[in-house]
């Protein structure tokens, strides 16, 4: 029998590569997306997309507020920076940064983890692609584990909770390798912090970039829709 | 000029004494409780009377859905837990405890604790008289805050963030006796695991017996106001 796994899905690249990855370690997919007051709630419909394409055992989408308390571009309004080149992404934490979001996603995760009697969590973090967000990194999910070992029920009975971030050492290249060798189809994905009402990217954001660059890198086709007038550099 | 602290409010005994213990550190309090689905919607009714009494500088209430995981007695249709007396509570993991709740509140509070810029919060766990619940340990606490310096920018940065769990070792007795020295007006705040819809305690649920117990042990007259026909044994 399969064991159940909860996999934080945002209906991006890389989370619908994590849900691939699960289900070929043999894992009971139990997705989980959010919707977090981001501008980008195509995502979701991503997501929906993602979860049917791979027919997972079940999705669930959360309401959280984090407009409430602001502080990101992705929450708030500031504006998403755009860049003509991947060059020109800086090295600082981007104003995209959401306060505490992967430990607040990492928490629900917890909690329908241990209410399905499962160990077993997955978060498509990349330290690599994404280095200005502090919780991508490695430090960070081993944080997060040894959290969950203490905080849960299922922790305490001896049970070994793992917070698996299979993409974290993974180039973006490496990690769309993968996914096309697993089959995933990710025409149905969307990474932009800025797209239009018809889910369509903007080419210029920092994920953009980094999506477009990964696609080049590892030979393999785009297929992301562009808005018009917008196209990679 | 005082720093801010996000301080967890639930409404209860516990919490409504760290408030005032936050104040007495000179801490400008902003208090942070949650709409999740409990049965025991009282409680939020109490933090705002609370909140008023301290005058504290801000008060958010955030819509959480545990309901969506169900999986303990205060969010699903489970039956609250009675007990004659003191004695007959057990020493499992009670059927009240919520799945990752501690862990969910912590990451909220952080989310705003860096909105804020603040690097301290306050929770009001207590290890002894709930030594049922794992996310009231004080290794709990520990690892949430090397989680917390980690997580997020602020920590990133260098600014130490603080979990701040001062009754952590502190017996009911022992925070009511500090309470009632601090000016904790404990006739607004409520423990009731089960309240009637005039938010009248029910004497009988663990909560109940151990804050009763809490004020005969500190020699304090107990204000709770219970549902007609029950009172504490």
């Amino acid at each position: 029998m399969s064991e159940p796994a909860v996999v934080l899905l945002s209906g991006g690249l890389d989370s619908s590569t994590v849900v691939a990855l699960a289900q070929v370690l043999g894992f009971d997919v139990h997705a989980l997306s959010f919707s977090y007051g981001q501008r980008h709630t195509v995502e979701l419909e991503a997501a929906s997309r993602v979860a049917a394409a791979a027919r997972i055992v079940d999705h669930k989408v959360i309401d959280i507020d984090l407009r409430a308390f602001g502080g990101s571009a992705l929450t708030a309004d500031i504006e998403v920076p755009k860049h003509e080149s991947i060059d020109d992404i800086g090295e600082d934490i981007p104003v995209t940064y959401v306060p505490a979001r992967n430990t607040i996603f990492l928490s629900y995760a917890l909690a329908w983890a241990e209410v399905l009697g499962s160990t077993d969590i997955f978060i498509g973090v990349n330290a690599l692609d994404y280095s200005g967000y502090p919780d991508c990194r490695p430090e960070f999910v081993a944080a997060f584990q040894q959290l969950a070992r203490l905080a849960t029920k299922t922790g305490v009975e001896g049970d070994q909770i793992t917070i698996h971030a299979p993409l974290i050492d993974m180039t973006k290249a490496e990690i769309i390798t993968t996914g096309t060798q697993l089959g995933v189809d990710y025409g149905l994905t969307i990474s932009c912090y800025d797209p239009d009402d018809a889910g369509r990217s903007c080419a210029r954001c920092d994920s953009c970039l980094l999506r477009h660059q990964g696609f080049v890198d590892a030979g393999v086709p785009d297929p992301t829709t562009y808005q018009p007038d917008a196209a990679p550099a």
